[in-house]
């Protein structure tokens, strides 16, 4: 499947709504008790975003063959799973005892909008939606993966280091291994979860955690990156941010010079990984290259 | 099985043990990075209680027949999961931004003995511990009764009307639906669970889920009335806390005596759902008189 850049435009724009439709169809509905609790879900997980992790979990998907046509809701519940995810960790990261943000994809965060109590339960209330929907796959593997992603060894324990290494002087592998947790895994989770859902081979299913693990990485070298030099406006939240709240960034340890260089390089072996497989341009060469441009 | 009532303390002493052993053995140690987050997940799960629903999930396990020669750990998984789940409610409830408690268990509450920031990570972190450890039972189906008992139908949505209940008057029926859902929702799956892993057929999960139903509302009734009339010393928190946050309780709404009244007739009800079965004393009845009769 050659896929040209205006081709990867429109499927990233494709996914983007595809996935707002579902996170709509699979969230409880806010007319339902507890219904600011509920509004308080859709709000936050609903401000937009790229909606970047179930478009990869759904490119891999179909990269490795998934059924699309009779199979297709068991890739449709992890992508909302894994956005929901993604939201919660955004909610509780913002909260006062954390980051302490005010703003979040161009709107007040959800402890603004509402309050803390109902920040914390809305973020904890979208973990249990996102595992249900895992469930609901039918594949245990997909659950467990999930979990893994997430957990002390994976998400959580990335933003446990993060905000341990606040104000402290990190080394190179100091930071890429806070960074491989706190973005990396849920990334590189959402890759393997799209090949598994879809059967991939164990070889197959390896290279591609090569794959997601750089593009992981290199994700959050570059938001250090825009959040040091970016558009305020086009990324919806103020950048400055992890000065402010001296955080261990990777340009803030090896320069914004080598940040740069290293971001390239990791884009680049994320592609080679895919060439391995002589194969055409395709949406996961595209969806590599769009991370390693992106300004937002 | 006839069950006296020391056979019952000893069932309850061994489960106890049995759990804490299950506990130390599935959480992650605190010598392995993030060490401060492993120690606070420790040091909140270890800190005693009475590990009532695994229990719970463990006694009606045995009653369903379950195997406990050749599959025994998927239920040890059920039970560590369970009581992951519920002090991970304990410790987001204790934030200052929820109810603001200092003293759990006799002990400084999570985010007194670390911080905020770690006392919502920890609680974070034992919510997916939960949600693996009940996928590695292999059963789909407890992994989305899980979710149900804790999503917000359940459990959260329990905690959120709980929040929004402060200060304001409440009928019966209003408290009685807050409470099924902010501490009964979690005792009936937790029964639900022990059937289900057991392979209980469905008549006999429908009257076990009744029962579970009736002793989680008394269990939360006679919490209530203990805040108010309980020995501090004994149950290792401060009475008086739901007066001072103005919370909706059951005594508060229908007055102690009704109360009393009507949490022993719940236990009454689930123990004539157990005996329509015409069976002996047994340590699903005796748990169900446990729970009526406690004063911690």
């Amino acid at each position: 499947m050659p896929v040209d850049a205006i081709e990867g435009q429109l499927y990233l724009e494709y996914t983007r709504r595809l996935t707002e439709d579902l996170l709509d169809k699979y969230l409880p509905s806010d007319t339902v008790p507890p219904q600011r609790l509920h509004a308080a879900m859709r709000y936050s997980v609903m401000a937009g975003g790229k909606r970047l992790r179930p478009a990869l979990a759904f490119a891999v998907y179909k990269y490795c063959n998934g059924d699309v046509v009779n199979n297709i809701e068991i890739i449709h519940l992890a992508m909302a799973a894994l956005e929901m995810v993604h939201t919660y960790s955004l909610i509780h990261d913002d909260l006062p005892c954390m980051d302490d943000d005010d703003l979040r994809r161009g709107r007040p965060t959800c402890h603004k909008q509402f309050d803390e109590a109902v920040a914390v339960l809305a973020g904890d209330a979208l973990h249990v939606v996102a595992f249900e929907l895992m469930a609901k796959t039918g594949s245990i593997r997909a659950v467990m993966e999930l979990a893994e992603a997430i957990g002390t060894s994976g998400m959580l324990g990335g933003q446990m280091a993060d905000v341990e290494a606040e104000g402290q002087a990190v080394t190179r592998d100091e930071i890429v291994s806070i960074h491989k947790r706190k973005t990396g895994a849920l990334i590189r989770g959402a890759v393997r979860i799209g090949a598994i859902l879809a059967g991939a081979s164990e070889a197959l299913l390896s290279r591609l955690t090569e794959y997601g693990e750089k593009i992981g990485l290199a994700f959050q070298i570059i938001d250090d990156i825009l959040d040091i030099e970016g558009d305020q406006k086009l990324l919806g939240k103020k950048i400055g941010s992890d000065s402010k709240n001296q955080k261990a960034t990777y340009p803030g340890t090896v320069g914004l010079e080598m940040a740069r260089r290293d971001a390239a390089r990791l884009i680049d072996e994320a592609l080679a990984v895919i060439n391995n497989n002589k194969e055409e341009d395709n949406l996961l060469k595209y969806l590599a290259r769009f991370i390693g441009q992106r300004e937002k």
